[in-house]
């Protein structure tokens, strides 16, 4: 069989959907599908419904050399190939790879969705030509996912790259596992929600977004706000850039990257989130560091770009030649 | 000629004193010296000086057969050669790997003291066995070199691994360069003097070290006073070590190291130093790393540990068979 139809397997497991498709090696990814996954039901469950979805659309594909599936999932194991502890599904500890490899025996790895985010720009998106950079996934919460010298950080338990944990102030918003002060309670879909409250009750100013209850706000409301130039919108996205940019400013005195790359939907914000992170950001990094670092939007937007991050966690394990 | 007279030179230039000697695969140095490094003056009499004292030393093996040679320096970058704006040293930006390179024409590589230190724990020391590590180099400064899938972090510029200048508290400690509240104005020889003087004032116990003035108090007497129970003294450790495990909780969510070993004047204070930073840094972890990582003393205190890290350097570029 030809190369040219070698494709892989990626498949994006997320909390409520999980999405999959068929990606060759330059990225072209000609049918994806969406399953609901269904998290409350036991594994096995799901993996026969996911087996299922994935022969009906091998089917539209009969030349399709499969040379290996890429899976990007919560809590992520590298080394491991399990999940552990999600958050998000009631799965538990669950050795992913080995049940998926009874189905296809072809080589298999997992990682979390900022991972494969990571590999994915580095593949197919805007971190084609870097060895050292990060992405930075937003969403309900704050992920992220560190390459250097072209590789991507696993750490010795595979659970590197958690910066929506790092501690902006340890008296600071309560979040969810008991611990105060977590980046991600300020920069994240939610984080900037908080924010909005925060600065509704510190500054008198009008607003349209006093008009909101907590759940009735979400992300995009936000930036619309500042978009008309909303003084408490606009100062969420100050606030939001003081913050980030402070705790990057670290992040950068750790590996030195070439570049920060920013995914998910709180960027659609564009320059209203960019602008004010970039300027706090220059103004705390240590001189060696100022003006070295971009900050890009992810190259993937738009595209499936969950599913090309899992493709190309296994394209480049299959390009290092590496025995899975 | 025979590998067992394989040797490389380590050169480990100071801002006071450089030293340098001939050490084997086996991280075995039989003969080291140490040259003024006369920072006012040129680097071109040092560099004369140097190898008028480099062939004075090698006089005394002559079989021996050198195979390149390992530079540690402030501010050296890996990639381009060269010292960069050194803090200490008179020079300006030098082009050491060129400039030595006149002299033996052998694979030279430099890097700056805290990644030597890091490439000779896991060549020669307590990381002999590890893949995810960083060392933290406690003086004057702090410093770090952090290894990450075994290779040493340098970053897109070369000066990845600044711990030393992250920050503690924007609104913190004025250091030297007019940033405030670098965590090496908190944690670092130096730093531990501040901190006697802040707890000195913040607090009304009896002390030892109200005798003593800024500049009369050393490192060595404050270890002393704790061990003799003296309550600013173990406060002081107390508070550098809630600093330290906090800004370090960070670091691991970075790059979940699998240890964190320390190197330096101040580790003479053991478990005054560790047992603080270990109980701080589990606290702020977030709680999937709890409990996995290793603060660890060096394993090149005591023998001429620069210049072990330097000769690790060139070592492990010789073994990566790597064209330098």
């Amino acid at each position: 069989m030809s190369q040219a139809n070698d494709y892989v397997l990626g498949i994006d497991i997320g909390g409520t959907f999980s999405k999959f498709g068929f990606v060759d090696r330059q990225g072209h990814c000609p049918h994806e599908m969406s399953i609901p996954t269904h998290a409350d039901e036991p594994f096995s469950h799901f993996l026969v419904r996911l087996v299922q979805a994935v022969e009906d659309l091998r089917a539209k594909m009969p030349a399709l050399n499969l040379r290996g599936i890429g899976i990007g999932a919560p809590n992520a194991n590298y080394y491991t190939g399990r999940i552990e502890k999600p958050a998000n599904l009631s799965w538990g500890d669950t050795d992913v790879v080995a049940l998926v490899k009874k189905h296809y025996d072809l080589p298999i790895v997992i990682t979390n969705d900022a991972n494969a985010a990571a590999i994915g720009e580095m593949k197919f998106g805007v971190a084609q030509q870097m060895k050292d950079f990060l992405v930075i996934t937003l969403g309900t919460g704050l992920g992220s996912g560190f390459v250097a010298n072209g590789e991507v950080i696993y750490g010795a338990d595979g659970f590197a790259g958690e910066l929506g944990h790092i501690i902006v102030d340890p008296n600071g918003r309560m979040h969810g596992n008991g611990r105060r002060g977590a980046l991600e309670a300020y920069v994240s879909a939610t984080g900037l929600k908080r924010t909005v409250f925060h600065l509704l009750a510190e500054l008198p100013d009008d607003s349209e977004l006093r008009d909101y209850s907590f759940n009735q706000l979400d992300g995009a409301m936000i930036t619309e706000a500042a978009h008309r130039g909303d003084p408490i919108a606009l100062a969420t996205f100050e606030y939001t850039g003081r913050i980030l940019g402070l705790k990057l400013a670290d992040t950068v005195a750790h590996t030195s990257p070439e570049a920060i790359i920013f995914f998910g939907g709180p960027t659609k914000a564009g320059d209203l989130l960019l602008e004010p992170i970039k300027r706090h950001l220059e103004e705390y990094l240590f001189p060696i560091y100022r003006n070295k670092v971009k900050l890009l939007i992810s190259g993937l937007e738009g595209r499936n770009a969950a599913v090309l991050g899992a493709s190309a966690l296994i394209w480049n394990e299959l390009d290092k030649g590496e025995r899975i």
